[in-house]
């Protein structure tokens, strides 16, 4: 599973080739986000044959095309509990022109059906399980932190053309909330103990309810980073990975830049961040340095944020600019 | 609207009537839950002209049988903070013959949409809006307690013949809890200060919230003892509310035996009691006594619960016989 995520575009076409080849009525996914995302993106260029590859994917890197016709029915079986992919719209790939992960975004991609059973994630070691939980927690802190939907810049008045992410939002709230609760309550447990499976299973399930919060409101800055991050990664190779090249997971990419995020994002609405603050204080374990970046390399990292506004136009703070960045990238080196 | 709690049954029939003359291709239903409940029997009934009134009644007292032809759409939009019906397939009226509330609950007649919009609630008395808040209370209380759905009897293996209340089960769960939180926020803020809006809204998102919770949960004992409370009014008025008769308001009605109730059903569950708990001592004021109630009355209270296996058999301690719910309506007589 992991070793798609080494050059995760060419498995997107790959993929695709494969399903309009096969002309398949149906898809089954299963396996963690990866997997999930690749068969949402197979199903839906096989149902637009005549569309180039960069016509859904999120501007400014792509068209962001809006998606008109019905794509066939995708059953998600999730095997991670984290990416909470089996219950968005969302499909994200590493794009290698731009050394960044970027993504397809409408809920016309959303699978038809999640089996969320918790015995298919006892498999998970202690560091995958551990990066996994830190998605969800962002997941669910950055849903319940982006800027409200009413305060969004852009509302087309035809739906079809809405972003799939649309702000936080008294229906994301109620998800994001609860899966943020079992997160503080069972996050460590599930990592310690790997046959814990009420632990195991409340982790899966928070997986899912944060994956409905933030499939609807979206995520923001932690993630928009993220995917540089990802993207830019030199010789760190994954504790607990069985991959042949170097990869920094996307749970671990995801936390390691959000004491920073959520301190820039905390004025804009306190209350919300008070909240997720105790929470955050258990999960905190390193910063970029120990990852293998050093300063040289915020540049790179900036510039492969910067094209990330389907989830960077969500922060609560403003959509930070290049200085802004630089310094949530700088404040990420070192956590603790 | 409350002028239609006086003899349901027949507004039912008469709304069954007018809309199967129309002809009508789409309902819109304005008011609290019974104008919303009317309309989905309305609808119901006129796609489905060969049947009687009570095939579609919930059994014992009806035949409960399944619905499988689509309904019109319906568009509802409350006006009340309380029932949550914009969000259930469920429709209550009074059945005259029984002296009890009983009702239709079928997936098939839940709206099409909601509209929730908080300043049709500022018109609310402080009674209506504490009764209506009571209901949203018992509703979270009810389903987040309520038996977990792989412990029900009655799992029919084709889908269309299993219940509309399926027990609590995870996503519910997030619905009802969050709910009572908020109830528990603002409640009290709501009832004494008509035009706090912050709390006002609130709570009628609470109401959406333990609506989506409890229509797919079921509520339990505090709904099925109330229908025969109400059923039975002798000479009880309602205070500030514009009816020419008597009246036992429904979330009144509700919440009167609901520290009885949780009291029988807290050893089956003590977890979930005990967080529930807190909230509860809150917001009680009165017993049945106070309502014009009396120990002679509780033969007759008991026969009208009987048949209420919709919400009964969800009781955690297990459906109560003759003796146990004779003896919770007489711990009821006097809450406090």
């Amino acid at each position: 599973m992991q070793d798609l995520e080494a050059d995760l575009v060419y498995c997107f076409k790959d993929a695709i080739k494969f399903a309009k080849k096969g002309q398949f009525d149906s898809f089954l996914a299963i396996g963690g986000g990866s997997v999930i995302d690749t068969a949402k993106a197979a199903n839906l260029y096989l149902c637009h044959p005549e569309n180039d590859f960069l016509d859904f994917v999120n501007a400014p890197i792509g068209k962001g095309m809006p998606v008109n016709r019905a794509v066939k029915p995708l059953i998600a079986i999730p095997t991670t509990a984290g990416t909470g992919s089996e219950t968005t719209g969302v499909s994200i790939f590493d794009y290698e022109p731009l050394k960044a992960k970027t993504g397809i975004a409408n809920r016309a991609i959303r699978p038809m059906l999640g089996i969320v059973d918790p015995l298919h994630t006892l498999h998970m070691s202690p560091r995958l399980t551990a990066n996994s939980g830190y998605d969800v927690l962002c997941h669910a802190i950055e849903s319940y932190t982006a800027i409200p939907f009413q305060m969004r810049d852009a509302r087309p008045l035809n739906p079809n053309l809405r972003p799939a992410y649309q702000g936080s939002n008294p229906v994301s709230d109620v998800w994001s909330k609860h899966a943020l609760g079992i997160v503080a309550k069972y996050l460590k447990r599930s990592i310690e103990d790997s046959s814990d499976l009420e632990a195991r299973s409340n982790m899966h399930l928070a997986s899912v309810y944060a994956g409905v919060g933030f499939g609807n409101a979206g995520v923001h800055l932690c993630h928009g980073m993220s995917y540089p991050i990802s993207g830019l990664v030199k010789s760190y190779r994954a504790q607990d990975y069985d991959v042949q090249h170097s990869l920094v997971p996307h749970g671990l990419s995801v936390v390691m830049t959000s004491p920073a995020v959520f301190r820039f994002t905390a004025p804009a609405c306190p209350d919300r961040h008070l909240e997720a603050a105790k929470i955050l204080a258990l999960v905190l374990i390193t910063g970029l340095k120990a990852l293998g970046y050093i300063t040289d390399d915020i540049p790179a990292l900036v510039k492969g944020t910067l094209p990330q506004h389907r989830v960077t136009k969500l922060a609560p703070a403003g959509n930070p600019g290049e200085e802004e960045l630089a310094r949530l990238f700088e404040e990420s080196m070192t956590v603790y």
